[in-house]
């Protein structure tokens, strides 16, 4: 067995021990009061967060129902749609089949595993925030680095488990053509990710949205009031939405990064001939997990230390040290190649590694400066309320379209630079630097849900000021490193897409030599980019019109309990929170069936109706105008959030200035956390989706056109 | 003389004597009461009309004299850095500056002309709504007739005198040399455009904001209350904006397409041998001309008619005539013809004008349906300000996407058909198919504000309910046409910007046989489609903060005068109309600027320093995510203006209802008249910036990356 296939499953493993550990430092936390006597405050902490944690799973367990019918209808169309002609010895139909299965299983686990540490952890730092806000944090920390660890190392496991079987099995076929079977993994992760992305995203908002308005706006009562009907579903959303959907979004960006930088170097003599020098893009997330393991020693608050600062020095460490690693992992396991007549050597590879990671980094940055409250864009986006709600909306709607101007140049730089250095290859490279700290990036991911749970069950439970104070603390600093993560997100979503692209177009040139050039100027492929440039908005329309009425449907029956039940407004009578779990629930499940059909139907439909150069257009269209409407949504939602902390910071509550202040913030939750990241998965799946169908389209497709 | 030229001549006079015909039927109409007594309202109407002519001129003087520093500068430059080396014998620079300054005069005097006529119409249209709604109705149209009809006979009065003065006084160069020189008409056209649409939006929409948000919401006074200090400003934008802007906006079309196909068409042996072959896309404009007075005669409102139904009738019956008449023509001047290897005949040509002509009016159709409260999508948007103004929001931006389907849909049919029936030529002929009923399209836009002024001043001179009611009449008819007229900008912006990016690229081509394919995986094209994709965003944020920022100013004037002359409010102050006026026209001037830059050195950096493959995706990618742009932000704004009409027709004024919907309504000023329509403008002006300057690039072009 070679070096590094061993390094590979030792340092999986390393991940997986290291959740482990995690794990058991948060649940052997006990919840309640000392010496086991539970004040009536500890009784409330055990019930709200039993409570989330029961919601929590409820949705969970029913969308899985959901997604199993899906992966199994898309199991038997992989089946029967993938037969490759050229060799006959190996099925690719059925090991697509099963590296799809399995990517979507470990989709889906790891989804679990985040949310159920994610409900025992937000109760817990509840708990630990009675102690000290340096506790406190570390349960948070703790509780999302086992989402963070434990994907990771699953996707790394999963990946080299199905490389082994493949390549073991039909050691005579040639390894792009067993690579292409392998991105079944990507397209099974991604398939989960987009109902988790998109269910969840529209849970967590009709929540949201549904909440605020009765509770907020109407009945001026706080948010996470424990009156709120809708504030134990809006609680179960930040679960829901930013941990399982944020977490499948990533676990597919990394596995299919991996799998387009895999199909590609297979398609180089000298990598497909060398396990190690082939195996190169696995060992970039391998090696990130020792150095991101190295990275949480540092995760430490002092009492009146800055979170924030924590948190964004855990980025910068594990950045600085992967790029070091890495430099030592490629001389020592990268070999020189030639792709497409291009000669690349082990170092070019390591810059475009090194682009990739620090470009991720300058556009989290970016991203705080365009969303956090400090500094001047948010500033005057809180100025503009002062003439009412509409110049809000548009300032802010300004702010996000202009926000993509840096984020498009780094990723410009990245493509450009990448792509000269190593070709396509380079690409794939880069998506996956951007992304080799994905442990610490997914752990403070869910580090802010987990917080703001912790805050919301403070709240509710009734504990004291200072234990909600110290949870403040903790759930601001997540405000600003979500907003960091997204632009993580997205830009290595931008990266991962164009390197499927690329190697659905080495694919399908390798199968069919006519293809030739794409040329921009041919009508069916000018046709496509148009057709494609088109997608985000529709999908955005979809996922957003979704929120609009699964929130109409909460303010409704939030109304109605305030109405019927007695006593609810005194704080006497008890709302009924599991209708409108259920609510959220039913309206997550059936609003995301429309979304995911166009992802999945538009690549298939239109490379099998007009052919490869149409899909081409198409992908190349989503791509450029998805990003840039991806990135104006995230920022002028994060800007609209955090303008109306701002007001409020400065002792505005209440205000005709507040007021318009959370139009702006309700306008922006959809768009920051449904329409914005799901866009990030549509580019990925249709790339994913004609990379995995290019046989397909090879021998089928262009059916009018023909 | 060949025959072609003697027609285009005569059509190009007859359309100038048409528009002065329809002058001197408007001007001869007297304004005041009978016999020459005037009642104090009619001193009202003429004073009022009088500070409206007056400040708009003002405006429009001050905006040429930009201009004209703008168009100074750019000939300098196109003189110095056009000089093709192949033609030594052709001083290209001299003849494309010439060129540039004759389309840049042209437009800048039908802007003169329309604005003129319009604001003498305005005030006789309310003066003749004092009679009868079918006079009033012929006045407003008559007053759009002049802009219609003298626009586009001097737009081909212009070409045509210039291609005769090129090709006599050289007829030895190649006709696709002289053909290019003459594409500078088209610049000169377009660059006007760009400053009188970003510069009229930002005017219209600054004045309309600041006039709304104080009046209507604060001081709780109607639309047009000659109380409100503003209301001067607000009715000088409607002509500032929607008929000089939306006038250079067309005559840019117009003579951009037309040098397209003028440039394409003169590659093919076939065409530049034979000059009434060649002058086929001027005879497409020069026979629309009669063709649309032939409709005019069909024009007519009767008593409780249908105003509505008249001007879509109008666009429908010209459809038709240009349809039946352009099958002879094609017939009787067009000639087989190659281009690119293909084979073309009449009848192909033929079938591009047709698929450009009828996509056009479907365009137009689907975008009333989405703007129009008559059908569900504006209902829907009207019943989401139940929940407030967030949801109102968010309905509206989800309409907007979702409303670009089906146009992009018909864009990428008439692009894949008319490029499989006549390649690039085929496009260029379908962009002038779509504007070929320009002179009833132009019209039918100037109608409208001319009406909407009627209204403003009835309404200000106090004139009787009934007078109010015709005019409102009028106005509600010119809105939904008004949602049309957009479309059709849109739809025919994006077709001639694909034909001038087809021409750029031939004509890169034929100089430089090296530049080939513009790969879509060659990172310098996909790079440039990912930046090109960002530029319409930027350019948005630009135009929609300088609204934001225009309508602040305007605010505080509105308040300072409420507060400070005394009695304003009761009606016995007079306010300062003039100072809004000059806060309107100088943040107008100011901010045009910063976009303005934007749009012009894109191209021309991007082709300087990276070549033109970067360029050509650059194109590319700002084309297809600025047509959806273009779209949504439009149908957006005219949906959450329609709501809040459907609301204010159910009676529910002043409601909460309706404050939600006013918000919407407020954001999307901005959207529907700035920073939409501008989008036309930003893809057209590039792509043509790109084709003139080609000697350029591809002599000096690609500093960075040779």
């Amino acid at each position: 067995m070679e070096v590094s296939v061993i390094i590979i499953i030792a340092m999986s493993i390393l991940s997986l021990i290291t959740a482990a550990v995690f794990t058991s430092k948060v649940v052997t936390i006990k919840v309640g009061g000392v010496d086991g006597k539970d004040t009536p405050q500890d009784e409330k902490l055990k019930t709200i967060s039993a409570a989330i944690a029961e919601g929590a799973m409820a949705f969970l367990m029913r969308e899985y129902k959901v997604i199993s019918i899906f992966i199994a209808v898309m199991t038997v169309v992989i089946f029967f749609l993938l037969d490759n002609p050229k060799t006959p010895d190996f099925n690719e139909g059925l090991f697509t089949a099963i590296a799809f299965i399995s990517g979507a299983i470990i989709s889906c686990f790891s989804g679990f595993i985040g949310m159920r540490i994610a409900t025992m952890g937000n109760v817990r730092t509840a708990q630990a925030a009675k102690e000290s806000i340096s506790k406190a944090f570390r349960v948070a920390f703790d509780s999302g680095a086992v989402m963070g660890f434990g994907l990771i190392g699953m996707a790394v496991l999963g990946l080299i488990a199905l490389f082994l079987i493949f390549t073991g099995s039909y050691p005579g076929v040639e390894k792009h053509v067993l690579m292409e079977a392998l991105a079944g993994f990507g397209l099974g992760g991604s398939s989960v990710a987009l109902f988790a992305r998109v269910g969840g995203g529209i849970y967590t908002k009709a929540a949201d949205v549904g909440a605020d308005l009765v509770g907020k706006v109407e009945k001026g009562i706080p948010e996470d009031d424990p009156r709120n009907p809708a504030t134990i579903a809006d609680n179960v959303g930040d679960n829901v939405g930013d941990i399982a959907g944020m977490g499948a979004d990533l676990f597919g960006s990394a596995a299919e990064a991996t799998c387009a930088a895999l199909v590609i170097g297979a398609t180089a003599t000298a990598l497909s001939g060398n396990t190690d020098a082939l195996l190169y893009p696995v060992l970039i997330s391998a090696f990130g997990i020792p150095a991101c393991l190295l990275t949480t020693f540092f995760a430490r608050v002092k009492e009146g230390g800055s979170v924030e600062g924590t948190l964004k020095g855990q980025l910068w460490i594990s950045t600085v040290i992967v790029a070091a690693v890495m430099y030592f992992v490629t001389t020592r396991f990268m070999v020189p190649f030639e792709i497409a007549g291009k000669q690349i050597t082990p170092m070019d590879v390591y810059y475009c590694l090194v682009l990739g990671l620090f470009s991720g980094m300058f556009i989290g940055m970016i991203t705080e400066y365009f969303t956090s409250h400090s500094y001047k864009p948010v500033r005057e986006v809180a100025d503009a309320c002062n003439t009412g709600a509409a110049t809000n909306i548009i300032y802010g709607l300004a702010l996000g379209y202009k926000s993509s101007v840096v984020p498009v140049v780094l990723l410009v730089i990245t493509i450009v630079g990448s792509s000269m250095l190593a070709g396509m290859y380079g690409i794939a490279i880069a998506a996956l630097g951007m992304i080799s700290t994905i442990a610490i990036g997914l752990t403070i991911d869910a580090y802010g849900p987990v917080s703001d749970n912790a805050g919301g069950i403070a709240e509710m439970a009734e504990l004291g000021k200072d234990v909600r104070d110290r949870t403040d603390t903790l759930d601001a600093a997540g405000n600003t490193t979500a907003a960091v993560g997204k632009g993580f997100a997205i830009g290595s979503a931008a990266l991962t897409s164009l390197a499927l692209f690329a190697a659905f177009i080495t694919r399908s040139r390798l199968q069919d030599s006519s293809i030739g050039t794409i040329e921009l100027l041919d009508p069916l492929v000018f046709g496509g980019l148009l057709f494609g440039a088109m997608l985000p908005f529709i999908f955005s329309a979809f996922t957003m019109k979704s929120v609009g009425d699964a929130a109409k449907d909460m303010v409704e029956e939030v109304r109605r309990q305030f109405k019927t039940i007695p006593g609810l407004m005194e704080g006497t009578g008890k709302p009924d929170y599991k209708k409108c779990v259920d609510i959220s629930t039913t309206a997550a499940l059936r609003e995301m069936i429309p979304p995911g059909l166009l992802v999945i139907l538009s690549p298939l439909l239109v490379g099998w109706l007009f052919g490869i150069k149409c899909l081409a257009g198409m992908l190349a269209g989503a791509l450029v105008s998805g990003v840039v409407l991806a990135i104006s949504s995230a920022n002028s939602g994060g800007a609209w959030d955090n303008a109306k902390k701002y007001i409020e910071a400065a002792g505005k509550k209440g205000t005709d200035l507040h007021k318009a202040a959370v139009v702006g913030d309700t306008v922006g939750d959809p768009f920051k956390d449904t329409s914005g990241p799901a866009i990030n998965i549509l580019i990925k799946l249709m790339a994913i989706i004609s990379l995995v169908f290019v046989e397909f389209f090879v021998t089928h497709g262009g059916l009018l056109t023909k």
